[in-house]
């Protein structure tokens, strides 16, 4: 059957860095943990050894050396090597399953709910995610996220940037992938989403690695829109 | 890993006929499309035939005599029958395909929304649906259908009554089936979901067939909670 083909459709997002500040959740939820349990620690370090086991972990999935492994474990299965690396001991099975739920309660940029309410009135919203499916939900209740659904590497047991997830989502919307969007603060996502056929929406997120960190957040001409954030996107896309 | 495991936690929809009046939302297309084309036609009996191709026409997939095949193809091959047997001619491809969308925007039942927005406040809600997720997607941001989530049988190329949709929707809910209610006016659909371990939730839709049927309304013991709609299930499940 014959689909009139339009232009953009749907947007869909990068989450971790992108829509939520997982740094700065990571190190409030350690220290909230630190002084239930009277841990010293640096925090920021701790998150920042979370956050860099998970490309690692994915790539073991990715090539095949582990089945299929949500994001829910692998970051638990990260959990348990820094716990022994920082000699951290004493930790609950109760308290890890908590820790490990910090995850799921990170918090959005400033901008992110105000944009994608304005976004979702004119275009259909979305994660494209490598997070689970249980995970996203939660984190869009807790964050107040409102997406018209959730869309996640665990549904294609693919995770970007493998092609698999990018093509996967524009079918499971039934759009063709040039109708689609991938809004990101990661031009590797960008880029490997425009290899598909989607188009690009870069926004930077210069805190996203903490203060001292100097991310790549300069425009590029390759990417369909840059934006200074959701609203500003918002603002571009004419919604 | 332990999970804990405590009681209820979402609960996920029968749509078609639970949450929305796919009769009367046919029906009304119908008599625009006739106004627009000029054809005398029993709407009524159209929308009944068009309904009545759907589980035949899942069942060709369910049995494996047709590859995965979504809903909207599914409505659109019984449709393209229907014409021939009314006898509708000179309709065009824009119009069909215009027509077969109906099914994207089909109107809630009235306590649906209102309900929806209550159990949201306590339970993760989602849809467990043989509607495939562009159809959900628009349909909720047509009817205004808060869902955490999307869910159904094209995730896993399973219709209900498979066992995989039901013990699938809880896995990416990762949650226990017991955790999970179905939510359906279908008690062959409730039976099914039992039998994988869901709660079930029974609301009776009278009218779902028209003024003139019969349907199965009662109550039954075996089902978790019997309600009278979704606000009074609301109100049974403390929501």
């Amino acid at each position: 059957m014959a689909t009139p083909k339009p232009a953009l459709k749907a947007l869909v997002f990068d989450v971790f860095g992108t829509v939520v500040d997982w740094r700065g959740s990571l190190i409030r939820e350690g220290r909230r943990l630190g002084k239930r349990r009277n841990l010293e620690l640096d925090w920021a370090a701790f998150a920042d050894a979370w956050r860099a086991g998970y490309k690692p972990a994915m790539a073991r999935v990715r090539s095949g050396e582990l089945p299929w492994t949500t994001i829910d474990r692998l970051h638990r299965m990260i959990l348990e090597d820094l716990l022994r690396r920082f000699g951290i001991r004493g930790l609950s099975e109760a308290d890890k399953f908590e820790f490990n739920r910090a995850w799921h309660r990170l918090a959005p940029w400033p901008d992110a709910r105000a944009g994608l309410a304005r976004l979702k009135r004119r275009y259909v919203i979305a994660t494209l995610s490598n997070g689970n499916v249980a995970l996203l939900v939660n984190m869009a209740r807790h964050a107040g996220l409102p997406w018209d659904t959730v869309i996640c590497a665990e549904l294609f047991h693919h995770y970007k940037p493998d092609p698999e997830a990018y093509l996967g989502t524009a079918a499971l919307l039934d759009l063709a992938p040039a109708q689609v969007m991938l809004v990101a603060a990661h031009k590797d996502d960008l880029r490997a989403a425009a290899a598909c056929g989607l188009k690009t929406g870069f926004v930077p997120r210069p805190l996203e690695k903490g203060p001292t960190s100097e991310p790549d957040t300069k425009p590029e001409g390759d990417f369909t829109v840059n934006a200074k954030d959701f609203v500003d996107l918002a603002r571009r896309l004419g919604a």
